[in-house]
């Protein structure tokens, strides 16, 4: 089989067609900057393609997504109708957690209003309740906002969860569809959003949902940048409605250096490093995939792109 | 039954003579400062007594310490011989474990550096290994350490404890008395200090602990300031031994405000937060112990004032 990859760096794509060339020596690698024969391409492993790259490949059977999201891929105007493969490791669903749970927990305990005390060098302590009477509400119910909403429930927190279609997880009262999105937001404390980019979520942190929260909430957005209405947060950090807000993921990455997030005291600007798959784990997640896909034509992490993710 | 309760704040000590008074109607409860008849006292509920004030109640029965800590209470030099009842509650153990999981977390995750970037506008992703490759050790595993310790070891990192006495908790490597700390050092990386202060416990945050763990360490203190030498602190900062650390405790609270720790860019500083008894579920559990003594001579959280805790 001869497989074709893509990421913007293209010392990367050398990385990944080397290690991906150990793993599966059997298979051939290139970096789809420089494919000798497009005819023998079978399968594309993509971080961000280009519109139009793919369509060059006629034999193709499938795309893997470097990542758990597909929206990268989804961008492709001229997207092969192929199947997309989505990439979840543990390594990914660990790293979100630890991401979710540090935020909760820096906005649960005040560490903003408490840094800023020592920046003063103000002896001003602050106390918080404890987690079982602060209500977290998390958006997306995949893998990632599972484990994050099981792992909060194990720190303590009254946590609550919201998808599309309804799931069960122990610990966290959860809601579905846009009928249960509104109690979902009443009384949350600190919104977690995990969303997959999709239509129906495209601009779903805006000021409607802002203005269902508990006054004075803090809102955590890793999931992906144009889930958020900017110019509403901005407004609803203005009128206290939100008090705090931590974003990893933006409109434009990296972050534009004139973009008022920047320098907002009430937003925690993070650089898109909540959570990835590191190549090394990546590769051999992706080399597992395609041997099971190329033998049986399937595998559990198969996106549906007609959903969105 | 009589009961005097002294808190350094009048305000406070009349809160919780009021507390108590409604929970336990039949036992009489008076300010430290104001005892009609100090005979008929029988016991006394304190947090940082002053030297000398207990020995005026001759027909005491035991002393209970607002916290899970003694040392305050055997801080009095002319302290009575009556045993010492610890107040040790779920709302403790929930918010200290919070507390350590937030600044282990932050420590893990990079978060000062990553807020450094952000106030220099600057887009510079850092990328950690994941929590079970991140070696944490807790020091002390009483009530609030081994909570801790379980708590890390659920979120996925590598956890070691170490103790006076040995000590089995799920999910981490456990090593005790001098014999093991050298070992529990090798190796850690975040190290959060829980210890109960005694005398052979002070100072053990010193140049000798800093130097076994791993280069670029962090140190979190959430139990008591003199646990920590502060210039063995500065030092191993300004060698890059220990790279950053979080301290709630000082030898003086409030830290005072010319002490080198405010401004420090590598400490964070927090104004003794990390966990509390707030007085209405404090009250109810020494309301339970205070009768539990007097039916039966005992409690569970019977202090041993010679051991120190």
């Amino acid at each position: 089989m001869t497989v074709a990859i893509y990421l913007p760096a293209e010392s990367k794509t050398e990385d990944w067609c080397r290690m991906m060339g150990d793993l599966m020596p059997d298979w051939t690698f290139h970096s789809m900057r420089n494919v000798p024969d497009p005819e023998a391409v079978t399968y594309c492993v993509v971080w961000r393609p280009q519109t139009g790259d793919m369509k060059a490949f006629p034999n193709l059977k499938a795309i893997v997504s470097i990542g758990a999201g597909i929206d990268h891929v989804l961008d492709d105007e001229e997207l092969p109708d192929v199947p997309i493969i989505r990439t979840v490791g543990t390594d990914l669903t660990q790293r979100m957690k630890e991401y979710v749970a540090l935020h909760v927990l820096r906005h649960h305990r005040a560490m903003p209003a408490l840094q800023a005390s020592q920046a003063r060098g103000e002896w001003k302590p602050i106390v918080v309740p404890p987690a079982p009477q602060r209500r977290v509400g998390v958006m997306g119910l995949g893998n990632l906002g599972a484990e994050a909403a099981r792992l909060l429930s194990v720190i303590g927190f009254d946590v609550v969860g919201w998808s599309r279609s309804p799931k069960e997880i122990e610990g966290v009262r959860t809601f579905s569809g846009s009928a249960g999105f509104g109690e979902f937001l009443d009384g949350t404390e600190i919104l977690v959003n995990l969303l997959p980019l999709t239509e129906a979520t495209r601009g779903i942190l805006n000021a409607d949902t802002f203005n269902r929260l508990k006054r004075g909430a803090a809102v955590i957005n890793a999931a992906r940048g144009p889930h958020m209405v900017d110019e509403d947060l901005l407004e609803a950090l203005a009128s206290g409605q939100i008090a705090a807000a931590t974003l990893d993921v933006f409109h434009v990455e990296p972050l534009p250096s004139d973009h008022p997030f920047w320098s907002h005291p009430q937003i925690t600007v993070t650089p898109h490093v909540a959570s990835l798959i590191d190549a090394p784990t990546g590769s051999r997640i992706i080399a597992r995939n395609l041997r099971t896909f190329e033998e049986t034509g399937t595998v559990a992490d198969l996106a549906d792109a007609r959903r969105g993710y």
